[in-house]
């Protein structure tokens, strides 16, 4: 047994992996299957029938190329359940089960998928979902990265947000600091020292928003990941009548990440958060949002009858700078 | 407008589609969207709300690597369609709804993307299914291969299949020709010259399953994909008490696979089908059966109380072999 496990640290991922015979079956019983457990699915069929239970169904998908595979606070593993239990949270659904499909390279090491399996079942296990059904495909060293995963994943409507009931002075709440995922990955890909205290949030946040929703009447939710708060709060004031005012002042960064912005000059507006939800709040229940969200929450601006449509900055020099949509990224595969 | 649109014909993927900015709601909306048409989701955000109807739910996923591309008788658009439909088909369901997870590698041409997206509008139409939601990465050119997709599939339960009834004397019938879909990519990526009547099988199955499944008992389905019917059938016998008879001589094959057999020795029993369902009903109807699947559709053999476990050939010199599992692949990258 011993020299069975030493075997395996060695071995790398082959063609052969993704044939649909009995290699594909013995990476999946002995890798997939062992480390997700209960959380993952009850036979090694290609699907799962399941007991939906009352209400609408909401549906999302999410393929995951983050480079580096590692990085601190999290992995691919980590970042493809929480990424797309927070898609199915943020629409105001309780995620119920994941679909798992992942490509990859040959010469990856049973070592690297190993460890990646192991985030993808722990962070399962913590946002309570199951992993129901999964696919494992090959292709040749050089037409790929590593791994790419798509995670798909289901829920169960349970509060249908009333976006159509936002006004002027509603307020704008975040719950925790802002562009942590996205600075940590810039720090990596480029090549600096990494802080120690810096590291990605990624985190399923599907319990705390159910929290909150229990309480609060929340009329707008979004979780801030590629394009970072200003490109979600974008996407809410796109097209209406009313705008969004931030307060450069109220936006919560962690020390690292303000130290980068004043070193780098980048703005962590634009940075990806992977454990963060913003929310769009009544004034009167804005405080009970923070008591809830806890930690670094904060209200960082509010919707206002100016700037019809666009997001605007007041700085901490008193100036207003509107925030528009990038047409691009600067930092390409960050989650 | 004219001139838009050869601008479009020579533009390439870049890594800013992939960033959730500007680049990539305008590839969703002007490319993605306006083929699928009906057929895609009625918004551009990340998730969709549905009414699931009453019953069982199945859920199922399939990551599609074909290479190359394009091939005659579709292409990876058709594939990721048929593939994942016919998945929830062969297990009983009405297949409803289709997520697109697409990863691009920077340098593919849009006009090679627009007919791939062509064809999933195509094949899920023909289907009758809906994409309901989507997601896009880009990754840097060199680390893909043009492109990978997965889709995973939701329906509802119609039919609950009675494994446990399988007795010997039951037959085992196939909807068509065996092993064309894998002969083809063979023929493509060894260099031969294809026949000009050698294409793929990829087709979607479900409206013909359907068909099938209301007249007549069937006690187990699957979709011989990867690995083909010598595969499939394995899965369908490993453990069991009895096992299955292949009739060499009864195994339908078009004219240019039976070439290609002939000439390379190559079995297409382990050759895969993406537009083929296996079947086994009791002898009374099978016949009914054939009627219903039409056209090349045959009895190929039958469930035997000897030979338990195993898949067994009669071959055409009356002696018999056994059609064991795979490790590997001779051909990776078929589906």
């Amino acid at each position: 047994m011993i020299l069975e496990e030493s075997k395996m640290m060695e071995q790398k991922i082959i063609l052969g992996h993704g044939s649909g015979g009995r290699l594909t079956q013995e990476l999946v019983h002995d890798l997939f299957c062992k480390h997700l457990g209960e959380a993952g699915p009850s036979s090694l069929d290609d699907g799962a029938v399941l007991d939906f239970p009352k209400g609408k169904l909401v549906y999302t998908t999410d393929s995951y190329v983050v480079s580096p595979l590692e990085f601190p606070g999290g992995d691919i593993g980590t970042l493809c359940v929480a990424g797309t239990v927070n898609d199915l949270a943020v629409m105001g659904a309780k995620p119920l089960w994941l679909s798992l499909g992942v490509i990859l390279e040959a010469g990856l090491p049973f070592q690297t998928l190993e460890k990646i399996v192991q985030s993808i079942a722990q962070t399962a296990r913590k946002a309570g979902v199951q992993i129901v059904c999964g696919d494992t495909k090959v292709v040749e060293h050089g037409k790929g990265d590593g791994i790419y995963i798509n995670t798909s994943g289901v829920g169960v409507l349970t509060q249908s947000l009333a976006e159509e009931t936002i006004m002027p002075g509603d307020q704008v709440v975040i719950s925790g600091t802002i562009g942590d995922h996205g600075m940590t990955l810039l720090t990596l890909r480029k090549g600096f020292e990494v802080e120690a205290d810096l590291k990605s949030d990624c985190a399923p946040l599907n319990h705390l928003i159910e929290d909150v929703l229990s309480e609060v009447n929340v009329k707008w939710m979004r979780d801030p990941t590629r394009g970072g708060v200003a490109t979600a709060l974008n996407e809410l004031t796109d097209g209406k009548v009313w705008g969004v005012l931030l307060q450069e002042g109220t936006l919560p960064f962690s020390e690292p990440v303000r130290g980068l912005e004043e070193l780098l000059g980048l703005d962590p507006l634009y940075s990806a958060n992977e454990g963060k939800v913003l929310m769009v709040v009544p004034a009167a229940e804005a405080e009970q949002a923070l008591d809830l969200l806890g930690g670094a929450a904060a209200v960082i601006g509010e919707v206002t009858a100016d700037h019809a449509g666009k997001l605007v900055l007041n700085t901490t020099m008193n100036t207003l700078r509107t925030l528009g949509v990038l047409t691009s990224d600067p930092l390409p595969r960050i989650c």
